[in-house]
């Protein structure tokens, strides 16, 4: 196969074409991000300047029942399906430029290589941009590929709301991407994603590209702890029951099942805490949080979860008036993906001496909806700063963007092959 | 002297009337609270309504230059300093009808059952209302009796702003409670104040009013911790610098110290723990939390503020790349009350057949500031719901209020006959 690289300048450019939509000054970083949330107006815009391009690139549009965008390349053999690749342009409320936008950018950039050099694939190509992989807005994560890959009705997700009650389904046909083709019926080849990786171990490890295994596990739940507020100095502690004080101690108690090792690798952050009514000199009466568990081990997770729910038993026990209601809001198992595509990937990365190990996927991904109906994998950029994410600092270089882009050219390339 | 009390159902129906002042619906709770902040309308409105029945009760009003009322009911002898009694109409923002309200309005009926009796005392009578006791909008609570009696100067006072950067001094005059009486210059020959207990003991222990022997010494502090923000999904454990587990961590070992005894009579609360950015999926890489401790022993105090700094060095040292800034909002020493006027409110409780006991002030009160000009003291009276206040369930019913007005009738009875 003849060599082929991407143009890093254009692809570098239309990052920053697409990261004008949506900026904004993000006051705590004092930079300039993005906010680009599911559905809404600077969304509507994003899209608009994806489907632009893919317009440009002559690639034929079609937009599913819950606006899932796809953009097709003929393949030399259009009774065989296609290979896609793709991710997501919608953003957190305090986003960068690079989370999402990289994959889709760059799977254009991957379309226009192949223009320019003439080169027709076997296979189809399609690439997809997909709705509401963010979930900050409505609230499910991954949403137009779990749809489209049959995991959530297409009616269930329609009636999802947001804060101000607006409901997918009109939010959709407000914006002008509630398309006509059916939902649950594109079974590609494969699936391949490049995304930024989130995480600090490529750039602390100094390596160009990472080759995802898997998704690990997901466990989100609400707690819901009610004590009794009471007045912080009139109240002797043998009389309090501090919702906030329980807060504390599940806290602690889940960095204490981390570190004991015995839950494999289990990561666990409270992200949300907020106790009410929230003065200095009041006990929490009443305390919101949220756990967030993460782990590449099935049986682990179980067992974490379980942990989880005996100790919060315990403290209930302990403290006579203490409520915790716990509410899980999100599950999945672990998402292997394809080894096909894992070696394809590792193969590229190695072929083009680019420094590589494999790593499992923190954060969740459209490639895990994918990977339940073909094959599925993906390709992790380095970030800078760690690889903070979901920040204005969210930051990969030409390099880092251009390494796994070409990357990704290889791979698609490959598995177009594939027959 | 002759024996004389207060006329309960009139208390009670003033009670009422004040509350009907502010009164909001509070979905929480789902009761009718009071909102009176103060210098707010709601403020303005609740003083008005007082001075209207100070009016009629014919004493003689003046108003200082940080907006305490002060009304005057002659004594026999002119040449005498007065007893002052009485208490704050400004609210908490979720706030009940009897915190400071019982104070005030019961100082009235104190003076109407006088009246009606036609008893005039040696000493003059005062009866105080004080700004801004509650320190919610401005910050510094016992504002008015601590400008009144030279802890804090009035200059500094006017210039605290709230949060919409409007000043003590501006909002004032605005309500028109910016009075030309000079501050610190009143040297009360006594001070005695009537206030709901807000806390559980007295009604666990089937009492009917408490003898308050001092109030304890206070120290808050608000910590600025900072860590690291980053995916929760992404950061493995060991790249982590979770602001949030800090805080968690913290307000443990806060109730751990208390547990311990090693600091006498410790309470510690964490009121306030604010996460940022606050999402499920992010570790927080900043908290804003706040710290209230409590202690009748000053020793006991200064050894818990120098065990909770040591044990944040301790924090920061463990773990590189966390900053924890503490920074001292509020601290006073233990007040003791006057022998004087404790042996007058316990005598007064046990002629009246009321059983009682003496214990120490948790809360901070307006008596605090007038001890450190003349002999002051505290009748406490029960409240319903384990004391609960700073809320629309606070209540103490009519027997309780009726109750401890009596004794504060006999108490202002006893020391204005003190010479």
């Amino acid at each position: 196969m003849k060599e082929l690289s991407i143009n890093r300048d254009r692809l570098w450019s239309h990052l920053s074409e697409l990261g004008e939509i949506g900026a904004y000054h993000d006051e705590v970083a004092d930079l300039v991000g993005v906010r680009r949330l599911a559905l809404s107006d600077e969304d509507r815009a994003g899209r608009d300047r994806v489907v632009a391009w893919m317009r440009e690139l002559g690639l034929s549009i079609s937009i599913d029942e819950i606006g899932n965008i796809y953009a097709e390349r003929a393949g030399r053999d259009a009774s065989l399906s296609p290979v896609m690749f793709g991710s997501h342009v919608d953003s957190v409320p305090t986003g960068g430029r690079f989370d999402g936008a990289l994959g889709v950018l760059g799977a254009l950039e991957v379309v226009r290589t192949l223009n320019d050099a003439g080169e027709q694939t076997t296979r189809p190509l399609v690439v997809g941009a997909f709705t509401d992989e963010e979930g900050c807005r409505f609230g499910t994560d991954m949403l137009g590929s779990a749809v489209a890959t049959g995991r959530i009705p297409l009616q269930q997700a329609y009636g999802l709301t947001d804060r101000d009650g607006l409901c997918i389904g009109d939010e959709l046909e407000r914006i002008g991407y509630k398309g006509k083709e059916p939902v649950n019926q594109r079974r590609p080849h494969a699936y391949v994603e490049c995304h930024v990786e989130q995480g600090p171990t490529l750039i602390r490890e100094g390596l160009d590209v990472g080759v995802v295994t898997m998704v690990q596990a997901i466990s989100w739940h609400e707690l819901t702890i009610t004590g009794r507020s009471a007045h912080a100095g009139a109240t002797p502690t043998s009389y309090r029951v501090d919702a906030g004080l329980a807060a504390a101690r599940i806290n602690v108690r889940l960095r204490e099942m981390v570190d004991s090792g015995e839950f494999g690798e289990l990561r666990a952050t409270m992200g949300v805490n907020r106790p009410h009514p929230g003065m200095i000199n009041v006990i929490p009466g009443r305390v919101i949080a949220t756990v967030d568990m993460r782990n590449p081990d099935d049986d682990g997770m179980r067992r974490a979860e379980q942990a989880l729910g005996r100790y919060i038993e315990e403290l209930q026990e302990q403290t006579e008036g203490l409520r915790i209601a716990l509410r899980r809001t999100a599950r999945t198992d672990v998402v292997p993906f394809a080894e096909k595509v894992r070696s394809a990937v590792e193969g590229a990365a190695n072929d083009r001496g680019l420094s590589n190990r494999r790593l499992f996927a923190g954060a969740g991904h459209d490639a895990q909806e994918w990977a339940h109906v073909c094959d599925a994998g993906m390709i992790f950029a380095p970030g800078e700063y760690d690889g903070i994410s979901h920040n204005p600092r969210e930051y990969s270089n030409e390099k880092q963007c251009g390494d796994s882009i070409d990357v990704l050219l290889d791979v698609v390339r490959r598995l177009a092959e594939d027959v």
